[in-house]
């Protein structure tokens, strides 16, 4: 019990000082989840039939993903996009846009089911289901996973080991990469992500939620600064982006001008997941 | 069930590129839901007592609609008012004021009962009620209809359709009108929203309430750029705005400014939903 | 009930339009809700052992009132406190410190309680433990009441009306004072309020609430601008504030500048609620 | 009853107006608590799995801590840090490091368990296991405490005083320390906290929470214009920082601005709690 053996909830030491590729003396993980329906379906099974309430995953697929690959063309930026299993089946020609664009599509669940919450077999499930949309939908096996919600546990990573994942995206405890510890040995390669930049937090309301809206100059302020100190910090930046929210008209000019003000220092790596993934292994086997 | 059959809740296809009228290249739905003291007390029967808290609905009458016709016809402005019948049968004058300015008055359900938790006899009750207080109180026969609480079920649409309601404006999923599709057949059109106008968000709070309010420039900016936006996508900008909230003395400036902002642009056609939808059936039948 | 009777839940007329005295075109209604423990006491039983949520109250008679009485004074304020019953048998000090000032001393509930879900009996407690309170310790009568917690009731509008009170100040439905009309007659004054400025709305919070701190301009944007609408719609402005937050050392600042904003102007009646219930009934003799 | 015999709940007459060492006017007390996961398992037992909400809490060690004291070398500022004993036992080099650097460790409960709903055995656990851990760990008896959640009781100040604790920093009712009254006669100091100093509530949030978080001149204008007037005051600004809300990128250089602005002026004492209790226990000497 916890309260008896007081202790570091993650074992995994501190994150090692591995160097940047090239000149790059930061990296910036641009990564979005796309969820469409299922996390407003998975949140609340009475979602079903509230058809405006799913109208807000619906606006993904129809425009706010087309918009996103428009701004990340322009910046010549290549992102990471999270996709439900059931987003993939239900959006087939949404997710072929993404990986036509060059971007990486990594698991993240199936029905965007809270991982904490669930029993064995539905954590198994919404792993092995969405394994199975990326494969038979779009030929791809995964290499890198976020959890829905954002939550995870020991026994989710366990299965991300087993299911030869290799990094999760995830974590709040570190501004740089590191690989996680499991009670059977070495676990995936966690790339931490920073919370202030999930554009939920500031942008999708309703009105049975106090949730305020803000807009561009409160946003971006927080989204500069945080990147401006983590290039400080030689740490990456790792974005938490929904198209369902960012792909609203106002809200894309946060992003252009996020990426815009990333574009102007050349000591940042943009990198995909994968690409942060490999880079941390080479960094490994050479260090090891 | 879902999980099995993954597919769009919304069956409609993406939204026709339909041209807008003459040389313009988006429009402004200006609308408002007119809900007086049936918003609270639909949403708490225990509120019928409350006469504070149903004094935010009776300021509508008395200040807050009045105020706002001043502000429309300042700017040219012609609108959509969505009136719960409760508030036509309670308030005919100010209704009389509505139409006498120009404006539609359309259907917003009776006393304002949420749509997706109603039985079918509610949502009966609600649709025929409110048709009849429109009929008997101010002799017409609405077009369009907004969705109380901006929830909506198939049932509903398909109420809507059978009932003759020609538009819908409560999705959340698109930025362009499209027409909805129906198990029977086609459906009304969609003139979808944009949340950010839902002036509740930003203006209205009381001590039980963790919501915050915003000032002026805080709404206007996000305003003004949803609008930018929109525009540069050829989209349709749809307002979501109360009277008791933005007929307030500080909140109409907001309105005011913003309507300022839309009037610099000479190709932005401001309509009623009934323009809009007329305009969508024309487009359809050409193409057709 | 409601639904097959819809009308107005208010049934006085709208306010009429009176002149305000000599060359004013305004009213600025100068008022605070002085809470002190009893608004935690009341509202939470278990409050009562919570001896830092209790601190809240105690700011007020240590710090937060006096500091309040400075700011005024600079700025030849007349102002209007609402007091509870238990908080003038508590610190008579600070309530002899109030009426030396000049200000008035207005009824707001004993401890504090909500009216609209009291029984009878305990609604006519908190009248007349109120009433007895203000008798015994400071030898005074009121004239005015707000309601705890700002709601009100049919049952508490008659009290009031028997008790003798002359004025009212809670409901949100006009900009202008009126008179309640009551089943039995006519009714006590109404003068509304205006809850933007309710400063507990911005200013205090903890880490159990979500609710936001705003910090000085957020907060004077909003009021400057309420107060300059409302003098150009010739209305009154009645504020709400608490002590126990405008009296904390930032926000007292946000006072203080307000009232040099209202000072600028000429045309300006700055009055207690006395003040102006007395030159209503005035107006209303003369007109009858 | 309280209702029968309303007084303060504090029974603390007003702060005495002791001056402040030197040729100062004003007093910092930079005070940071640092919960770890502790908060986290504290508050919610089912936390215990959720790894990635844990992982707020181990940020705390990996970055937080580190990065806050190479700020508060870089303004020379020594500050308390208020750790849970829980912490203490799973990161011991953390405190090693906080104390290397000349600051004060002080009681912060064990497992940040409320003190409210807390009962006689579990208050006492909380106190006398955190006494233990700092002993134990850290060789060192605390002068002062603050309590989990920031709440209070009368047994609780009680149990303070029987352990030899000599000052508190919780309360929210005065802007100068005071020495508290227990029924068995004299308590602790007091050195009564600034709420708005709560780094949590501006930057802290996660997607089930409403929470908004805010940029840096949000708060710094906050922060500097609460300070500016305790300064003017004569008050003691008490902040309530914690390392997993201010240690991350974008949020520490709202503290570096802050401790900037408060080193401008020659007239500030900036002391740790034990110092401030020194300050006032020396006072009260020589005033007896």
């Amino acid at each position: 019990m916890i309260i008896k053996h007081p202790g570091p909830a993650n074992p995994a030491p501190p994150a090692p000082e591995f160097p940047w590729p090239g000149n790059t003396r930061t990296a910036l993980f641009a990564a979005f989840d796309v969820d469409t329906e299922s996390v407003w379906l998975g949140g609340d099974r009475n979602n079903e039939q509230r058809l405006v309430t799913l109208s807000h995953g619906g606006y993904e697929a129809r425009v706010g993903v087309p918009k996103i690959l428009e701004v990340l063309a322009r910046h010549q930026v290549s992102a990471t996009f999270f996709v439900t299993g059931w987003s993939i089946e239900a959006y087939p020609a949404m997710c072929e846009a993404i990986l036509d664009a060059g971007h990486e599509i990594a698991h993240h669940g199936y029905l965007h089911l809270r991982p904490d919450t669930a029993d064995t077999q539905t954590l198994h499930d919404e792993m092995d289901r969405g394994l199975e949309a990326m494969n038979t939908v779009l030929g791809l096996t995964p290499t890198g996973y976020r959890a829905p919600w954002g939550e995870s546990t020991i026994e989710l990573l366990e299965l991300l080991q087993n299911r030869g994942i290799r990094y999760s995206s995830s974590w709040r405890d570190d501004i740089r990469p590191y690989r996680h510890v499991l009670p059977s040995g070495a676990g995936p390669i966690e790339i931490p992500v920073n919370a202030s930049f999930d554009d939920w937090t500031y942008g999708l309301t309703h009105r049975s939620s106090p949730r305020a809206l803000f807009g561009r100059e409160h946003v971006l302020s927080i989204w500069r600064e945080e990147f401006d100190q983590t290039r400080e910090w030689g740490g990456v930046t790792t974005m938490v982006m929904h198209p369902q929210v960012t792909g609203r008209p106002m809200r894309i000019n946060i992003l252009d001008q996020f990426l815009a003000h990333v574009r102007q220092f050349d000591d940042v790596w943009i990198a995909r997941g994968d690409q942060i993934a490999g880079h941390f292994e080479a960094c490994e086997t050479r260090a090891s």
